[in-house]
């Protein structure tokens, strides 16, 4: 485990380092003084010219914003069970999820006193921290509960929300039982039957073989009371189709309901905390009446009424997805935090000349690999906060077109879905992926250290990646998105302009795709975001216009290209966000504004116009001639205008050490101190023997080989035994 | 957890196949088949036209070694320690711990037993199935004692090896004491010291301060009875910068040593089961001749002896970077195995007129996903046998040309040696990125069931990671042979062609640098292996060639630069051993011919020359008119011929289940009842409530709200208060 290493010989910058000449080091022991990356970091701290403060309200949408998030860390930081310890990193996980059942009931403390969307602010914060507590609560809270709200009228929504008090995590304990063991994204595909029974008036819920067996159901192995069930109608032998029912699962004295065969599905890579179970439903009766009965309807006598507009019933699916795209920003500015700390206080070979070490953030390399990260972060941050407000406003206008029955408002809304659901596809499948990355790429960056528990890299890692799969599988998520984006240029095409769409910037799509000119031609032209933006505009048009014949054969053969328009589609957003942001809420002489410039436009640079750069040449887009510009020049001055200030806009995303959680990236910078001395606290030094020691030891001092063999292989023996 | 799932009205291929119009399904219960991906991969194994014991030898070099892994694997599959078990991926730390110290003494009884060389591929078998028990043995068997053959002398190593049996695993362990907390990459900067001491005849080993405190050393906490530790030498006041001395540790009763604080570093992402320690030195006092003398001696006045050639006491480290490329091949062949078993075995979505749903190994995508790293893997597997023999007949010709004192052989050798050094640096970084990559791709290609710890993604993958980090860090290890290629490029320019060395393909840089026309113009170029290695070639010139003027100003803002012309040097290593050995050893009418074909065009259109389609371009080494056809077409074809033998290919790998150690990934193909079945048999369901259960019950059935509160802030409380 020791080499995190390389010889001599090739590890050097440059080969006359090599120390070959002795020199004189009189009094050895004392003149050696210690590494000091709390200095360091508290010198490039002082480097900042703004107000943190001022960059986290930015950053956070608004000042109210800014101000609960900030009281919501402190809460949290003082909370003797939400709070967070280094220790936690060697729980196992019966401990794990012990520990996430007991900050369940600490939560539910705050749920029935503080203010929901207050309430939800704490329980996203807590999602950073304890991934494995965010979903168990949320599976109840937001799937369940979702669900039912979408699927369910406003009369059955109140019982179990309110009467039965799920709503506050009280009395029952909902989970969200739609994915099989043989069925996960294609949910239509689903086989547990609902088979409606007209004599006693009520549905037998049923698991038909092994394939439908419920599957990965957060909450069901230990915690659940009820679940909110996908399974198929069927209703006087025909079947309707996937709808969602009720079924308790547990009593009230919490002992399994017969008919219900519940396991608990075991280890994962992550979210340990999570009980999450497998259902098998044999002959389980429910009531009519607890099938959720919004848009679907069962009468007595077996009538079924189909839904008017089904698509509104999946708006509560959405609220997941921006969820995470959200999680995204708090999970990358955790981990840029850590590693740019870290790589201003890590110090790694001397320049020539130097006696001094370099600091770790001074190579090139080094910069190249984490500051587009830290740009990205904060582009998303602004993206997603915007992401969220239209998620609101969504919700807010379809509850108002519904109350009061306004038809226009109601198709304004369902336009708004329209592009939410894209949206929202695209911010989470692309965020996810990049956090992911992100997380992957900073924990590399801090070597050896990366890989210890302590400084959190691997447990969020492994509890961040479901993130990629659930709630839409973010290839499948990206394709359909993409799949949308391709039928609108299409339709516009066809002089079907979008309206009340976040993708009216596509409204010019036919003269987009036809520009002979390259929309970036020269150096200068890559400072300019609303360039930028036109030319990612001009790309998605193109690109689509090329796709849409072959989409009429097969969109199977054009899946990879989907999932690249869906990229586009997202970072078009973030940038759109940013530039506004910036243009509508930043002074111009906000000493921020500088250096919320440069970041625009690494993030641009590095993670847009780079990476998609052999499409921007190969429509045409951008002009080869400054291709090279683009992904390597550039990016290298970008990079030397953050880098003096990373400390400084790490410090801005304002996560207290609780929050960072993170050993080797304290507030203090002193890394060494607080790694070496927390390890020594959590592994008591004194124990210095492993428990099946006697077992190891007996073996080093076995016997030798020929007594251990009877001495009867030796040649001796082999002499006598020929004979 | 649930939801790996999207709404139906954004998931499925068609929107004409949303289920709206009812069907009759009369007897709804019965007539439900179950999935039957067992009859799936049974079905397609059937079309294997080739004999996957005669692949399998392609694979492994030859037929002996073929024969060697195959026995191996049995007797691995066999041994009832060694074996491995669903169950174990819930085992705690402190259970894996003691796991890998039992296999640690399983192990030893092969090694007195079998022959060297047939244990070490034993152990390099069991590193890919417990990737902790291979760093345990391999820190005293490879690198401990590797130090002390390549810097000792020839009776320190006899000493320690052979009458200290530490050569064995007996009476004593050995551990590598190299990095330190503050100093990873740069072992020459490492402070340790050691001090002479010129009365006693004796060194004192010192850590002058915390930073100095030796970090991550596996096998310290708890196993080592000795180190060889990386320290300063100083000798009557001058540092003569970093040498090697054995250090012991723990007595003869394994108690520490005085002077000796250790402690366990604790937890970590992966490898668990290694009891990394770290080591703070306190006056320890060791005789002078604990100090390896091979190179640089020290007699007992104090004089001291600088190396003559110190580079060769290197090569001792050049195995674990051989080691770590050849496991790269190993890993891939087992999740490419997995997660293409599973993509024919899983069924989701219809296509269109179709009712049963498609495998997803069908979709485009997933093949564009998964089947470059089916292909890289073969690649992988041919170019690290090379590796692997080039690197024995180094070792070979080093000791005989130092036995013999032949002193062309050892020219010759170090000529080798140096084109090792790059070889082995771009085939380690390269290899253990993309083994990383396509752990997490194929973990991904199985959706959710990739998530849960028994289909072995999750661990592995931990477990991996480091292997990008330790033994030379990818990004220093690459920037490394980058930096060495540029400069042969320069030598060559300066009419100094290599000799003896894998790079002599660049001896036409000149002539390469200069091609004004590009090496790949039509579409028929790209089907010529040939063509393709001199294109790769012509780009590593050209990009050297352009990159020379900056190198002699700064290194360092070329560091990424030097990434990249590292792995074209893999890429290049890898494609030229494919390709040779397909000549040299498939016959003409070999039915693994035309497979082995279409998996060498389809490694490198989709590892070579797409993934670096930008520079090719850049200096016109492919013309822009194949550019789509290589990054877009070709791939989509290839894939699709190597789609139909996925089954066969796979199988090749001649990996059982017990190596395999994935529920969803065995041999059979029944999917679901492997996968439930064994989990079913390890949480038993009839333990269905959780231990914390009572207070997790407790609080659902919670007091109101008003009670809590001592029905204090009631309204009618409040009115009294208010008088």
């Amino acid at each position: 485990m020791a080499l995190l290493a390389k010889t001599k010989g090739f590890i050097k910058p440059e080969k006359k380092e090599v120390d070959q000449k002795p020199k004189n080091v009189a009094n050895v022991i004392s003149n050696k003084t210690p590494p000091n990356p709390a200095g360091d970091i508290a010198k490039e701290r002082a480097r900042t010219d703004w107000d943190p403060k001022e960059m986290h309200e930015f950053l956070e949408g608004n000042e109210k914003k800014s101000n609960e998030v900030l009281r919501l860390y402190q809460s949290i930081e003082r909370d003797p069970v939400l709070q967070t310890k280094a220790e936690y990193f060697d729980i196992t996980q019966k401990e794990e999820r012990e520990l996430v059942a007991l900050r369940i009931n600490q939560m539910t403390k705050f749920i029935e006193t503080e203010p929901y969307k207050k309430f939800r602010r704490r329980l996203q914060l807590m999602t950073v921290i304890d991934p494995s507590l965010g979903i168990r609560m949320l599976v109840n809270l937001g799937l369940f509960l979702n669900c039912i709200k979408g699927n369910g009228t406003q009369k059955q929504y109140d019982y179990w929300a309110k009467s039965k008090e799920s709503g506050v995590v009280k009395q029952m304990y909902g989970c969200f039982g739609m994915t099989e063991l043989g069925h996960g994204s294609n949910v239509a595909g689903c086989e547990t039957t609902a088979t409606f029974d007209e004599e006693t008036d009520s549905f037998l819920i049923d698991t038909p073989h092994i394939g439908a067996t419920k599957w990965w159901i957060g909450g069901a192995a230990h915690s659940a009371t009820h679940t909110v069930c996908y399974a198929r109608l069927i209703v006087k032998d025909i079947d309707y189709g996937v709808k969602t029912f009720i079924v308790p699962l547990r009593d009230s004295q919490h002992n399994l309901l017969p008919g219900i065969a519940i396991g608990d599905i075991g280890a994962k890579m992550g979210r340990q905390g999570v009980d999450n179970g497998w259902i098998q439903f044999t002959e389980v009766r429910i009531p009519r009446f607890f099938m959720l009965q919004r848009w679907c309807k069962v009468n007595k006598h077996g009538n079924v009424t189909l839904p008017p507009l089904e698509q509104l019933s999946y708006i509560s699916l959405l609220e997941g997805r921006v969820g995470m795209a959200t999680d995204s920003y708090r999970i990358g500015a955790r981990f840029t935090t850590i590693a740019l700390r870290y790589a201003v206080g890590r110090r790694q070979f001397a320049k020539p000349g130097k006696k001094e070490e370099s600091q770790l953030i001074d190579y090139m390399l080094h910069q190249r690999r984490l500051l587009p990260y830290l740009a990205l972060t904060y582009a998303a941050a602004v993206g997603t906060y915007r992401l969220e407000k239209e998620h609101d406003l969504l919700l807010e206008n379809l509850d108002k077109a519904l109350a009061t029955n306004d038809k226009l408002l109601l198709k304004n809304t369902i336009n708004s879905t329209k592009s939410m659901f894209v949206d929202s596809a695209s911010l989470k499948s692309t965020l996810t992926w990049d956090a992911a990355d992100l997380i992957d790429q900073c924990r590399q960056a801090c070597g050896g250290h990366g890989y210890s528990s302590y400084n959190s890299f691997g447990k969020s890692f492994n509890d961040w990646v479901v993130q990629c799969t659930w709630e839409g599988d973010n290839n499948v998520l990206a394709m359909s998105a993409g799949k949308t984006i391709i039928k609108n240029v299409q339709q516009i095409l066809n002089n079907k302009k979008l309206k009340d769409h976040t993708m009216e910037f596509l409204n010019d799509a036919s003269t987009l795709s036809k520009a002979k000119k390259a929309v970036i031609r020269i150096k200068e032209h890559v400072d300019d975001p609303e360039r930028v933006l036109k030319a990612i505009a001009g790309l998605i048009s193109k690109f689509a216009v090329d796709l849409i014949p072959i989409s009429h054969q097969t969109w199977d053969a054009i899946g990879a290209q989907r999932v690249i328009l869906s990229k586009l589609r997202c970072h078009y957003y973030l940038l759109e966000s940013f530039n506004d942001k910036l243009e509508q809420d930043v002074k111009a002489k906000s000493p921020t504004r500088p250096h919320l410039e440069n970041v625009m436009r690494l993030y641009y640079v590095t993670n847009i116009l780079g990476p998609f750069i052999g499409e921007f040449l190969r429509f045409g887009v951008i002009s080869p001639k400054v291709a090279s510009y683009i992904t390597q020049q550039y990016p290298q001055e970008l990079c030397q205008k953050v880098r003096p200030y990373v400390i400084g806009l790490t410090d801005s995303f304002q996560q207290p050490d609780n929050f960072i959680n993170s050993l080797i990236g304290k507030y203090n910078g002193d890394i060494y101190n607080n790694y070496l001395g927390e390890v020594k606290s959590i592994n008591n030094p004194a124990t210095h023997k492993a428990p099946y020691s006697e077992e190891f030891e007996q073996n080093l001092k076995r016997v030798a080989l020929d007594e251990r063999e009877h001495f009867s292989k030796t040649a001796e023996v082999a002499k006598k035994l020929s004979q």
